[in-house]
This record gives structure tokens, sequence and C-alpha cells, in this order.
């Protein structure tokens, strides 16, 4: 599935209480989200009230070296962000955060999630004759802050003016040279917590696992629709965007968020076996073994393993130093290419009934070979479960999902499916399940893209011409 | 000097009567144009109104590889930039062209100069929640052009009342789906030229040796203060800010333009020669060689050659293979940079009283290893003499010069200049011979870097601190 | 451990029917083969007679690209190796293969081992006059079978005569420009196999996940002593060097091989789990969770449930994008640094009695970050069992462990260790037990590294000095 | 001619009275011979007796990085090597200098030249049972000291006796722990000098140049046949294989080397200057300028200026931003292609009688361009004289040149080629000119390319299929 559906982005902040390496924390707090966006990554650092920033298109790896860190420096604060872009086109141009130089003080910004109302936006400022470089909703949202700010006391003001006029998903840090302020939609589609460290320093994150990987201790979610405004004196809570129905992405558990991070009080991991357990449920097969695919199919698989009591198997070797550099296969070679990534351990199927586990199934076209692979190591039957319920709606809040036209529960049914990948069954999550993955009560998620109800207007058709441009692909390339 | 002083910039545009390589033909032109800009360059195509832009910090040879170049691919259109920084930070984010996606179309922009006043045209715009990513002048002009472009009929409508707020020296050249515009400030400070290709291309260029390297003759200049716009139908003038006081920078011949351009009428190559005529009309010295410091000082040696006859010779040899990698010596070997990269030809001045014409004396660190060179290669005599006058005042025009207290006419006699380099003699341009260096009637220039007549007002004090980055001087840092 | 026991090499060959891919092949054997060796890679095309050679330090991924690969090109034949030095620096100097020009023919050479007489065999030579490039053994086997060529009828007879001196660990692959040839040494101690493809290629390789990962079946080891010799006309075995003492490195299966490998009959996932059952049966415990240190625990750990019945569980996660240039923590975050890699999955460990099962404990310094971790996340009691025995003696056959200074297990009692660590009991697999890890009747095992009974003479005290470059330690630099 | 003949190497030692940054002194020396050879680079240091060596494809200053010279670090000797390869494959693997670890000391050696008999030497050395890792002569050179020290007491004798068996052109410089050898072939085909430095180091080098930008002072040629030996106690001369028949590359004063250099006690500025004059005593011409194609055949036309009294004019300006990247022109802008390096002075030329003076003309395709250009800009007529004669035979001695049937001189009259350029007339210097440049008696010099009369045998006809490796052209591949 990695292929198939990308997730978007992930935000972190650090509020020191004094001068110290904010860089390279906000470096480690970007890789522990690295999985949340693998395009581009950047860093912006406060000294003093004095801004030093790098990003650049490419993994944190990457695009940080020990002398650009070294050259970012100390500081009191930072802000970081790591993006996959879901609207506009890729590259360096469109890295987070976007800093604003303006004679009210400068600003910084990460924003993870999408707006229904960017065009709009977008379109009034332009008619007013602003400019703009990105074509990402950062941007407006930069805009629209600082045409507040022009008008406001102070910047957490002008951030609550802007919530006003901002409509779909967003969780946003953003760094004045004295503040760093979280803020997150009115209806939390994307996690946003804060945590704090045995020095003082206050840590944002999109996912509790960056607050670990700093040394911070999660203190709690932050609400839907709240603001929180963190300065020497403390920190301070603006709750008037609060109140709306919350619509938290349930997709994060399947698939986006990873397995060790807590989103709103319930562990990923757990959240995932418990999908499991659902699917012993509701398919009581008849088999000898239960088996993943690395890495997100592997807590489903042990869920259903220990509600069923069949055996666990370690079914997969993952080759772990495919990296950007990889060259792979060439059509010749297309059904090695799975192969060459993932490995069956043929000792492990051979001769047996096998239940395979995997996060969905988007195409078909990854999960074919795994198949093959099975068949060939001599797995007598494979039976292949998504937990994840069929994937049937566009999302419009961040998710970056192949169209309707490509996902193939849209088309065919399981016992179709079966025939295409090549199983001798297949089944999913029921939908009602997934709304309990948490151990809740069955409210508070978006699940639209399962069944198709959105929690806000759907976004007018955007004029898509206008931000295409074909040869602009490569992500050294701008706008 | 070429490290005491900076050149700025050099933009570069094409309109081609099909689809052709516009790309490739822009970066022949801005490599002709290097000398005026080595800081970053940039290059935008446009193709059937569709824009694709690439620029980074760098040379132009080491921003654009073959595979960039095609990605660019194909347009009817194109222009480029290459920069040095006078205002702002340094780096990727500053460099041009400027690329605005507006719902009135798209506009690309480069710009060569400096205004004096972009502190208050650009507080006025922020004022109004205008938000800036980069630190140059040219994305003040770029809001200038777009908020007008809201209220006008026409890009060149636009332009033409853009011009009536910006004040200082630049020479535009500006993109827009269907047009290519070139404008020069109603004084003329920097210069502009176009030129025609046999195959109907039509070429702007900062210098005719840009027209040259693509194969195109120059026309003529662009007057100060005329725009002209260039489309499918032909080219049309705008001289509605015509007929002010012509202010060309007479420094573009001393130093900035390269000796092939032909710059208002007059090849910079022989206003060079003249210099060193008139500099031996002044100082008749009984010598047995002239020689000149490569490369700027070249023509001039020659020229005061022949008006002297005293014998021409080749007395240094520059290492050509200097690239931007090189590791040049550290302190303890500080006397040996010179050498490294300039070296004297010791048969050639052995023995001999050598007249030695430089384009100027900035600090004087650069001239003292060289005098030590010629005297340890056996020289009998050294008389220095500038090519250029006394440069005394700061420049608000583009040209970067170091702050008045690193310039040695400054602060010492021409006396003590010749003892503190090693010379036994030094000379200077008379600043009155500098206005005539074209052949001319002695007006139309700005000499004000060395009489610190200032043709314009001058800039209020800018308040520095906003724009200063003090860790972010790596070109590869942003803002 | 994977940072105190380094593996050493991988070796690959490929023989094809008609003029093939062979570069490309080797690409992606060498790619499964990474595993044993991440320094240095290297591939050499046969085309017609002609070799083409490319080899460099780096993983294989950064080694090969594309356009290296093409230049490569196709060929008949071609032979691979990924090495990690265990004698002499490092460094692309060192890398492999080694190719002879010569005038009997040239040949090419990858080995995977280590020889016992090879400062005995190079001295000699160096006193005939020979010079030596390089300050591997590999080098040395170079000489040997090109001084036997030169009196031999044929290259294999040169191989067969250059085995009677060759004493130690060794499994060569030899490319002739007609033949490609597989040697193993009399006692087997490294792993060599072969296999075919459906299109009649015939591959050699270290490990069996090779043969699978270029669409090849296992056809058989190499046996000790056996030469095999493949041509046009098909395979021919030599065995008059076998018949000695099999002494198969029973490392690999704890260690250095790969789980989905085969190697003499036995699957390396089954071994590992076998370890665990062993473990099971000897150290019972009374525990709520039996997790593995991923990767190489993994396996073992699962033995280990199922062989007791407690339940399996996952309390890892790796971050996947730890790649080359990441940028570890310093000192100050010292104990952070397993953290970043190696994140708790808390809600499986949390108020838990854990087992958890890794491969070794080299040092402790590894082991005792994750004990802090499984603690802090909320484990009640941690018992740590090691797959493996304990490590007390040095290996002269090719893997590179840590001096005995460094070896806990030489220091410390169990007991001992545990508190180091930081675990409430500390265990490891009899020795006895990893007699019996592949199912056989517990001979035909090198354990010198566990018991110290060396199956050949040890080698006479290298004189270290002679090959001991101090500062040429960074992989680029050479000998 | 810059891209028809190529040098081919240049060598560079250093021997310090102490401990010190003998890398980058060695860096600088090879900076300095840059112009002998642009393929690779490389440098040995010598510490304490030990080794630390780096060497790869590409220019000095992209081979050499600080970090690198760091990392090489101090010493008190050093010997480096600048290389166009002339024999073999080109690339990484070819770079020198050679080092060679042998039980009787280390060496390492650096070479510039060509010997005759290489391939005998090899043969015989293959036949033995030696292995060549290179195709260079250098191997070869090395095999034959090796083998020498074995029976010798001491390096400086195993030197002399292998000058017994090495045939054709060789400047060596040695490095052994503890001494610092240099040694030329009897005739002396290839410079090479030493001098000393104030703070007692004593330097070897192609040319005087690299010392002086070292800071040193050209003490003498060493001598044909002689070798020096340089220890703490001083430097020792051996003269046994002196007193042959001198025969200096009179090619070297043409064009391989670099003007400022003096050589057997000429300066080449003076050889080419006289070269010049020559050509005015011999070609009267009625003319209003004389310019030269930059750089080498500047200093001859100034030569024929102040010997015919007609103007010196200076007439191109090379574009110093070409580097390695630079994206050449295509097959569509062939033309084009010179017009960007090379830029016409059009002022300087327009209406005027050109007298043109290049170093050689080889195939015409880089001289028509260049008329072109001078007729485009106005000149009425140019005669375009080549400072060296026509070049009409191979050199065997290490300079590469186009096959005969590419030299324009072979095949057409003067008369002809000026037609086929674009000149009016075409003129070459006299041959027996050629033996008096350097304003000696006209003996001591090998002219075979001119002439045809070798000073040695010519060599066998090579077996060249051996060495040829047609996909191995890339630089980075080996052999």
């Amino acid at each position: 599935m990695a292929e198939e559906i990308h997730e978007e982005c992930g935000v972190f902040g650090i509020f020191a209480p004094q001068t110290q390496e904010v860089a390279r924390t906000s470096y480690y707090g970007l890789f522990a989200l690295q999985h949340r966006g693998q395009e581009s990554a950047g860093i912006v650092v406060n000294r003093d009230g004095v801004f030093s920033s790098y990003k650049d298109a490419g993994l944190v790896n990457d695009v940080f070296t020990t002398e650009i860190l070294n050259k970012l420096g100390e500081g009191e604060m930072a802000i970081g962000h790591v993006r996959y872009s879901t609207t506009g086109a890729s590259g360096r141009e469109n890295a987070q955060p976007i800093v604003v130089n303006h004679l009210k003080g400068n600003m910084a910004l990460a924003h993870n999630g999408n707006l229904i109302n960017a065009y709009e936006l977008r379109s009034e400022l332009e008619n007013e004759g602003s400019i703009f470089h990105t074509t990402s909703d950062t941007e407006v949202i930069s805009y629209i802050i600082t045409k507040e700010r022009v008008k406001s006391r102070s910047i957490e003001d002008a951030v609550v003016s802007a919530m006003d006029k901002l409509k779909g998903a967003y969780s946003l840090v953003v760094m004045s040279p004295t503040k760093l302020i979280a803020a997150r939609d009115p209806q939390g589609f994307r996690p946003l917590c804060y945590g704090t460290r045995e020095d003082g320093a206050i840590i944002v994150a999109s996912e509790s696992c960056a607050l670990n990987a700093v040394g911070a201790k999660l203190v709690r979610e932050i609400q839907p629709g709240e603001i929180i405004v963190i300065t020497k004196e403390g920190i301070k809570s603006d709750t008037s965007h609060c109140g709306g129905k919350r619509s938290l992405c349930v997709f994060e558990f399947f698939y986006t968020a990873r397995p060790d991070s807590e989103i709103d009080g319930c562990f990923v991991h757990d959240a995932r076996k418990r999908a499991g357990a659902f699917l012993a449920e509701k398919y009581k097969i008849d088999a000898d073994i239960v088996i993943g695919v690395p890495d997100s199919g592997l807590d489903a698989a042990l869920g259903y393993s220990q509600a069923s009591g069949i055996p666990y198997g370690i079914g997969f070797l993952k080759n772990k130093y495919i990296g950007r550099t990889f060259i792979a296969p060439d059509q010749k070679m297309r059904e090695d290419r799975v192969k060459i990534k993932l490995n069956v351990i043929a000792s492990a199927v051979k001769g047996k009934r096998v239940i395979l586990v995997d996060d969905s199934i988007v195409r078909g076209t990854t999960s074919r070979p795994i198949m093959k692979q099975l068949r060939d190591a001599g797995a007598k039957e494979i039976h292949f479960l998504s937990s994840a319920p069929k994937f049937l709606n566009p999302c419009y809040y961040g998710t970056d999902i192949a169209s309707r036209d490509n996902l193939i529960a849209c088309r065919y049914s399981e016992e179709e499916i079966a025939k295409i990948i090549g199983a001798d069954s297949v089944g999913y999550l029921d939908l009602e399940h997934a709304r309990y993955l948490t151990g809740g009560d069955g409210t508070g998620f978006c699940t639209a893209c399962f069944d198709g109800v959105y929690p806000t207007d759907i976004p007018v058709e955007v004029n898509k011409s206008r931000f295409e441009r074909p040869r602009s692909e490569n992500p050294k390339f701008q706008k």
C-alpha cells in the first residue's frame, strides 16, 4: 500500500527555557515524523527573535547535514515540518515552514492538513494584489494570518481571527519572535499534541512518537479548535473555536500514524491489534498460520492470531538496504520487484494454510506478486485479509489516494479480487468495526473515505489548470 | 579589485517566432553575462503561456545541467537572470527571476539595479498585509506591478503605472503569457539593449556581448525611461517616462561591463584604451615596459603603451584552473595567495622600469603582493596607474563597494599609497577624463562614486536590522 | 549487536547461455547479499572475453547507478562482491573483485573468508619482487593463482594447484574469459552454493537468498574442497581437495546469514526458532510476553513463545529512515541514540513481565538503553536471553569481533551482566545446543568463538604495523 | 589546439627539514602543474615513514578538499602527480603516484614520460607470474625498481639498476620511508628541476613554475641521466647514467610548458617571443595589427609585433567561467561553440588587416570559426601564422597527438589550408628556427614530431587489443 496512499505532513515545535540546540532537537523530532511526509523537510530556529531557516526537498537525513544544523545554531525556539504534497506542485519551493518578514514581526508557520476553501481564499487575495510564490495551502494561511495581524494586537489574536476564515483540516504550529502557538481545526481532523521535558522545554508535535524521540512526555492532545500559546510566562489556552463535532481521521490508526504513537488516548498498536481481532471475529478461517505483511500488517496479524488461537508466524523479511538510489527492476523483471524488497521465509509457510494480513488492497498490483511468492514457497492456501475497510471515496482533508478508477474495491467483488490477486479468499474489516478501533463509543471519527459521509462541505472543483505545471514534476523544479 | 567591488546583475530575454530551445539560448546568454553576477542564476521558460522555472545559488554552469535544461524544455519565450546581491541576504531564496501566479495571468520578472525607495514601498505594502519571502528589491517591484495589474487593462499598462512609483536604478525584463517587456529607469543607470537574430527571434540583454553569444545582432539601446513590448505582432515602444536626465553609470566602462560589449554606442575595450591614453597624457613616466594586471587592466595598459610609445609587455599569467572548490592558502601563506592565482613572467620584467596598469586600488591588499612579486622577479622601478579615478563615495544604484573606511583613497595621499603597496609612484585617472571615456561630450553619466554628485535623492537610512540575518550567510540558507 | 560484530563478505557469479544484462542481475544478487558486507561493492562483466569492471566504497545502492550499470553493459558472465574488511585497511582500494590482466588471459576474482597463512604467502611473494597494491588476502590469492597459471594448462588447473598452498577459510568465485569457477576451502568454513534459472543461466552465491533474488532455484551447496567449473559445455566438478573435516561456521546461523537463506540443508529461520526453543527448555520463566529485538532476535523470540506457550508480542518498531547520512546524537544525548533507531511500543509491554530475546550481548552498551526504554514504558520484569552462547574467543576465519577485553561475557557472570544492563535475569544458549541448531547430528561445525577449539592452526602473530595506516581510516583513503 | 594535443604529466616532490603541511604544499605545487595533466591527481604524504595517499580522476581542485588534505595531514615528505593518459585506459585506477607496500620498505612513485620498451618489460614480468592492476608504464617501472630492490642494498641502488632496463622518456620522483629521489632519463626528454626554500625544504618539480608557487627558488635542472637522492644528510647526485645525447622535447617550449617556467636556462615566454620574431623575419606581411589567440598565441604575437613594428592588439576575450560542467552547444550550434568560449573584440579588428598568431593548426576545426568571427567583426584581411612548425610525425615520448590522418599539415599545402580555414594566407615557423628557440646552438632537442628524426628506437607495434577496453572510457571506470 505504501506506493498507493500518501500520508501528508508532520509538524514539530519546541519552546525551550534557555538557549539550546533546538535545531538538533527538531531534527530528531522530524526524523520520528518522517513516515508522515518524505518529500521535503525544513526547520526554522528562533534566537533572540532572529529567525534562521533551512528547507529543501528530500528526507530529513538528506536535507540536514551537521554543517547545516550547526549553521542554524542554537536558539530558544524552533519549528519544523516534513511534507508530502497534497495540493500544488511538488518540491523545494513548496517546502515548509514558511517564513514571513513583516513590520509587525517575523512569523514562521508549519501546517498539516488540507483547507477546503483554499481556492476561494486565494482568489480573493489575488484580487487585492497579493502575489503567491507557492501553490500550497500554507501560503494562503500565512496571508490570512498576516492580514489579520496588521489589524490585531497580538499574533495569537491574529490566529484566532484567521480561524474564522479557514475551513477544513489544519494542525498548525506558528512561531513569532517571542511565542510558540499551536492550533487545531475545530473538527480535529489531524492529530496534534504537546508534552514537556525535564529541562522545562515544551514540545508540540503531530504524534507522540516525536515527543518520545526527544525525551519529552506526552501531556495531552491539543483539543479540536483549541489554540495554545507558549511564552516565557507559560502556556495559555484559547478555546473560542472549540465545541464543534469531532472528526478525527480514522485512517490515522490504520495507516498514517506510527504504532508507538498515542492519539486521543489510544495507542495505534492497540488499535491495529483490535482490527485483527475484529477480523478474527468476522472471518473464522481454518488455517495453520497467520502472517502479516511488514510493516503495517504485523500488528493486525498478531491481533488475529491471539483472538483466533491460530499460530502467529514471521513470513517475510524486508530488505532494509532499499534506499532512495535503489535501481528498481524494469518491466522485464516486474514480477521480481516485490521479491527484492520483500522476501518470503519459505520454511515458515511451506505446506501451510496461510492467513495473510495487510493494511489494505488499493490496486492489487502489490498484492499479486506477494501471493505468487507465497505459492512458490509452498503455501497451500492463502486467505488475504485487509485490516482496513474498503477504500471507496476521495479524501479532501489531506490523505492522497489514487483516483476512484484505480481503487480495486470500487470495481470488483471480494471473490473477483481474490481471483485477480491469486488468493483463495479475500476479506475486509467491517466499516462498523472501524469506528470502534480505539475502544471508544464509536463516535468522533471521519470515515468519509470508507462511507462517503463528509463532515464538511466538499470543495468546489478547483481550476486545476492554473496550478498544473506538466514539466515541473522534478522535485527540484519550482512553480 | 575583483575581490573588492561587486557587479550586481545581468538580465536576458528571448521572444522567438516559434517554439524552440529558448532555455538553452538563455543559458548561453546568461553565460555571457556571468561577469555581472556569480551568486545565483535562473531561467523561466514560457510555452503556450505555461511557465517552467529553475533557479539556484551558483554559477550558470553549476545551476544548469543538461537534464535541467531539458526539463525546462522548449518554448516561445524565456527570461533569465544572474545575480550578485546588493541588498538583503544572499542565496537561493533571493535568486531571480521571480514568478508570480495570479488570476490576471502569470508574470515572471528579472531586474538589474537598485531602488532608492524600496524600504518605503515595502513598508507600505506590509502595512496592507502583504507578505514577503525575500529581501530583494525585485519582490517589491513584483508587488507594485501586480497591484497595478489588478487595476489595469494590460500588463504593459501595469508596468507604465508601476514606473510612477519606482525610484532609482532598474533595468527590467518582464514576461507575461503572451508578451516580453523590457523597461529601463528614466535616468538609464544600468545598460539594457536589444537585438534580432536571423530566425526572427528578438533578444533583450544587459550587454551586447550576450546578443553575440546567441547569434543576434545589436539593434539599439533601450532608451532611459523607455518600455518596449514584444508580441507576435512585433515591437511597440512606450516613451511616456523618457526625457529625464541621462545618468549612465560610468563605472560600467571601467569595470562592470565586458570589453567586447557596446554600450550606448561605445565599445568598452575602446573606452578602456582611451583611459590608458589619458593616463599617458597625465603621467609621462620614463620606463621600459607597460604591463596590465589581467584581465581588466590589459586594455588600458595597451592604450598607455600606444599613446606613450613605451613597449607593451605580457607581465602576468593567470592560472585558469582556479575554480569554486579551490582551497585558498591560509593566513600563514597569505602573501602566496595572489601568487598562486597570478604569476609574474619574470623574464618580461627583469631589470626593467615597469609601468603597471590596474583598474583600481580599493584597499591595497591585493596590490601589495603584486608589487612584491614584480620586485622578486627583478623589476627595477614600478609605477602603478589606476585606470579609474579615486573611488570616494558609496553607490546607491547597484554597485557594491566596501565601506568608506576601507577605501584606501579616502585616507591616504598618492605618495602614501605608493609606500603602502610598495610602488615607486601611484597615479589615478583624472575625474574630468572619466567623463570623456566614451569619446562623447562629457555629459550623461553618473560619476557619484568619484565626485559625490548624486543624480537622485539619497535613500533614507534603512532599518538594516530587520534584514540582517547574521547566521544566514551561506548561500543555501534562506531568510 | 549490529554495531559490535561484523560479517565479512558476499560473493556472486553468473554464467548466462547468451549475452544479457548480467551487470543488472549481479546488482540484485549483491543487493540480496548486502547484509554480508556494507563497506564496498564491485561487479566485473565479461563480454566476449573483454572485462569491464566497477567497484567503490559504499553500499550496492550507492556504488551502482543506472548509468554505471549501463556502462558495464551486457555480457555472458559477471562476478560481484560485497565486503566488510577483516584484514588490512578499509576502503576503495581494497574493494573486490580483483581483476588481473595477464598474457595467459584476464582473470577476475572475488573472495569470502580469511586465510591463516596470508602473511607467510605474502612475504614469500614480496621476496621474489612482487608488488602489492592492497592489504587484502584476495590479492595474495590472485598472485598464487597467477603464479600457478603461468605453469598450468588451464585456469582450473591453476586453481587446483593454488588450493594446495592456501590455508584457512575461502569461498572463491573466479572468472576467466571463458569460464566461471567456484571453489570452497576443504573445511567449508563459509557457505557457497549454486542454482539455475529457467533461461539456463547458472548462478553462484554465498547464500541462497541471492539466488531467489534473481529468479534462480538452489541446486546444492558447493562441497567443502570442491571446485566447480562452468563453461559453455556445462558444469564440471573437481573434488580432489574434498574429504576433509567439515567446519561450517555456526555463527552464520545465529547472525551472519539471512533468515530466508538455506545453508547446507537448513533454513536459517528454522535454526533461529530452534535456538529459541532450546532457550525455553533451559530457562523456564514465568512471564507474560516474549518479544524479540529486531531484526535478528525475532525468530528466536517466536521459537521461545511457541515452545513455552507464553504469548509472542511486537515490542519494538525500528525507524526505517535511518540512512548513511543520519546524524547520530552526540554524547549529551547518548542514551537517546538507541531510542531514535529503536522505539518501544509501550502498550505492548506496560505492566508486563517481559522475556526479551536478542542475538547476543557483546559489550552491553546497546542492551542497557533498551532495558531502560522497556522500564520507562512500564515493563515490570525483564528477562534477557541471548540466542547465541557466550562469545569468548577470537575468530580467525572471517568474523570480525571486538577484542576479548571488550567481550562482556569474558569478564562477568550472568548475574553481574544482568545488573550492568539493568535486566532481572540474563541467560545464554548452551554451547551443546548450538551444535544442534540445524537439526543434525551435532557435528560439522566450527564453534571456536564459543569453545576455543580451532579446526586449524592459529595464524602466527601478524606484524601489524606494516599494514597499519592510522590516518587512512576514511573509506575513500587508499592503502 | 587545446583540444587536439594533450600534454601528459607533471611530477612534484618535497623534502622538508621538519614535520609540516607537505600535503597542502603539494596541492599548490600540483595546481601550478595542472596544465600538464587534467585527468587525475594524487598526493602521497610520508610521516615518520608511514605513507598516506589519496588520488582520483579529476582536476587538483576537484580531487582534493580541505577535509582530504587534513586527513593526509602533515609529514616530512610528499610526492604528487597530475596526469593525462598517454598509454592504457584513463581514469581513477591509473592515477598516480603508485604506492608499493613491501618487506624492504614502502615506496611511492610518480612518473612523467613514456617508455618505448614498456610492452617487452611487462610481458617478461607477466611470464614470471607478476600481476598488473593498471595499464600504465608507471606500474612497469614500479615492478622493475622493486625487483631490483630485493637484490639491492638501498633504494637508490635499485633505481640505478632499474635505469639500465628502462628505455625512453621518464622523469621520476620516488619516495622511500627516509629518502626522496628524483631521476631523469639519459636523454632528458622531459624537464625536471629542483629548488630550495628558505625554511630548508627541497622541492622537485617538472617545471620551475611549481617551485615559485610554493615559495621556492630554482637551483638547477636535474641533468639527463642524473639521479639525486635527498635525505636528512643532504643531496647526493649519481651521474652514472649521464653523458648521453641530450634530446629535450622542443614542443615543451611551444605548447606544453607554462610561459613563466624556466627550462634548461630559458624562459618559455622568451622562447615563444623568439618564435614570433622568427616568423616576422620569414613572413613580412603588410598589416595593421598583430593579435594572438589566447592563451598560448599571445607571447609569439607580441614577439612578431616587436620585431616587425606592426602594432600589437588585444583581439580576443576568453570566457573565464567555462568549467567542467559547461554544456557545450550541440551540432546545430556548432559554429557558436568557439564563439562562446572565445569572443572577438570587434572594435580592435574592424576594418583592419590582421596578423593572427596561434600555437599551431592541428585539424583546422578550431581555426575556421575563429576566422569567421574575425570576418564578422569586420577584419579586412587575416594572415594566420603558426608559432610551431608543421606537426607531421607521431611522438613516442609522451605527447599525445591526433593520428597522422587528422593532421591537416600532412595532407594540404599552406594555400589549401588557408582556403579551408578561411584565412588570406597561412604560415608556419621554419623547422630550422625551432632549434634556436631557446637562444642556444641549435642542438640538444628532440624535434621528431616535426622532422621524423627519432633519437631512440621506435617501439614495436603494441598488441593494443590487450589493453583496449571499449566500454571503460568513463574516467571512473577501471581497467
